[in-house]
């Protein structure tokens, strides 16, 4: 963990946080000018980061630092699970501006510890420095998994089922809550709880990568109206969605009648749900021991098909390559 | 490299930095939720990450984009450097205000790509996002070296040689220049340059790294008046500095003469000089093949002594815990 000697009396800060985080045994964490990880063989080292910036990503006055702090790690945690990973430490940046204080700080670390506790995945280096006027906050976290057992997004196969591990749409109509001052029922809560913690599908993405059927897996963090895109453009493939297949909770349901929202819309273009989508061979899907959905197959032909139900949903078809 | 699909064209950003930076055979870089790196046994892996900010940094209106993108990286190879590693990989997540278009980007990835190439170390991921005002740059970067083989910065000993790999101060005498409008001599250019593209000691490093004589490793990022005491305090012990041989360039005599500047004030508390401060003992010296200046030596006794030799340099005698 590096640091600018005169902002922010890093010299604490780094100290905190280090006495926050014992590296594991047979690794160097914070402290010197690099972490150092031991190395296994028959693994692959994965990697991934995400920077969030405030305006941007939080509202300084609405989530609290430790809301802030569980994200910034889930959202790179799911990434691991995407790939079928288990995370083996994180490194975080932190930009500070002047009105951030040590009780602000001690409280994302709490959110940022929480997770990655439960995780297992220890803190092992970063950087802390000032900003002119906004916080600034990366993450990089490293992943493994045995060799060659990684999923991609571009082995999608025509005739795969497409699927998802749970329900979509919560943490876009969480956002619309807190956004629109709506928090007032025990639904908003529970929704406005899973924009702020997402739970990032570790054990699922293990078991799915594990699995020879499952083809191409990602996670949902743009909304699945963009995230299959990713795969079906990686793919070279298209797909059919049955919109009235995509789970969705009571939660989601009550809040939309009460807002007059259509749920489908938020949980096909909301986002930041960090369920995982996965497309399987059908003769592999019925033994699969994970919890999962159904919405839809690959197709040869590129082209993303939503089939509605009740609505007209063509306002959804799009050419793979259209945009 | 994952990214925000609202903002800032990312798919064409990513693209376009995708295309830059080819991923090494066996290696999956840039396009899926992680970058996949092979793992080699006997191998540690080092990592390293560092946050800057506009406005703190490097001021957006004085800086090129290509000595942004160089400097960026630099900073982060530099700690490779210092624990003896070979960088691997890179990942560089940015968050850019609306006033950055796309030439501003390709001009910072060429910065960032002309010294990642002279290292092959290539770019495998990172993120792409928006920020309201201020350019946000954190880069992260992977490297490795022989298991066992790190230096760190904790294994200093009493009686070591304390020795810098090359002439410090030039750096923030660059700065100076750049900040006082002074760029206006041979020597003043040359200053800036040193200021600019820092060139890490990657060769340096891993020499001194297969050196069983060399104890204690680091690069001199804050100072060597700061850098210093961070070796002192992780080895338990003390130094005394001989600052009359701390060497120095003729650019940067030269200037402070012009400027009525102390130079050796400069070299002792400028920073990102880059070169390497090592521990060494004493007999193994003569022998080490890297050029190197010896500076002073490691006490038992917990103080940094700086002895002046024209000058009276009581100002910089701190007790090591001080502050």
């Amino acid at each position: 963990m590096s640091h600018d000697d005169n902002t922010h009396g890093e010299f604490q800060l780094i100290g905190q946080i280090a006495t926050s985080f014992a590296a594991p045994k047979g690794t160097i964490g914070i402290g010197d000018d690099c972490a150092v990880l031991p190395q296994e063989q028959g693994y692959e080292t994965l990697v991934t980061c995400d920077l969030l910036v405030e305006d941007t990503h939080f509202l300084f006055d609405q989530a609290s630092p430790r809301q802030i702090g569980w994200k910034a790690a889930a959202v790179n945690f799911s990434d691991i699970a995407a790939m079928g990973g288990v995370p083996v430490g994180t490194f975080l940046s932190m930009a500070l501006p002047p009105k951030v204080g040590a009780p602000w700080v001690a409280e994302f670390i709490e959110g940022y510890r929480s997770l990655s506790d439960l995780l297992h995945a220890p803190l092992l280096g970063g950087d802390t420095t000032s900003s002119p006027q906004r916080v600034c906050i990366n993450v990089t976290v490293l992943g493994q998994c045995r060799t060659g057992r990684r999923k991609l997004r571009s082995t999608a196969q025509a005739g795969d089922l497409v699927c998802v591990t749970g329900p979509l749409g919560d943490s876009a109509a969480g956002l619309h809550a807190i956004l629109h001052h709506a928090i007032d029922t025990p639904e908003a809560y529970a929704l406005v709880e899973r924009h702020y913690h997402p739970t990032p599908r570790i054990d699922e993405g293990q078991q799915l990568a594990a699995h020879r059927g499952v083809h191409a897996m990602m996670d949902i963090s743009d909304g699945i109206g963009s995230d299959l895109r990713h795969i079906l453009d990686a793919s070279h493939v298209g797909a059919t969605i049955e919109v009235g297949r995509i789970p969705l909770t009571s939660h989601l349901q009550c809040y939309c009648q009460r807002h007059a929202l259509d749920p489908y819309e938020l949980a096909l273009t909301g986002g930041e749900d960090y369920e995982l989508l996965f497309t399987i061979d059908p003769h592999d899907e019925p033994g699969l021991g994970v919890p999962h959905h159904i919405i839809g197959h690959i197709t040869p032909e590129q082209t993303l098909r939503w089939l509605g139900s009740d609505r007209d949903y063509r306002g959804y078809v799009h050419n793979v390559h259209a945009d």
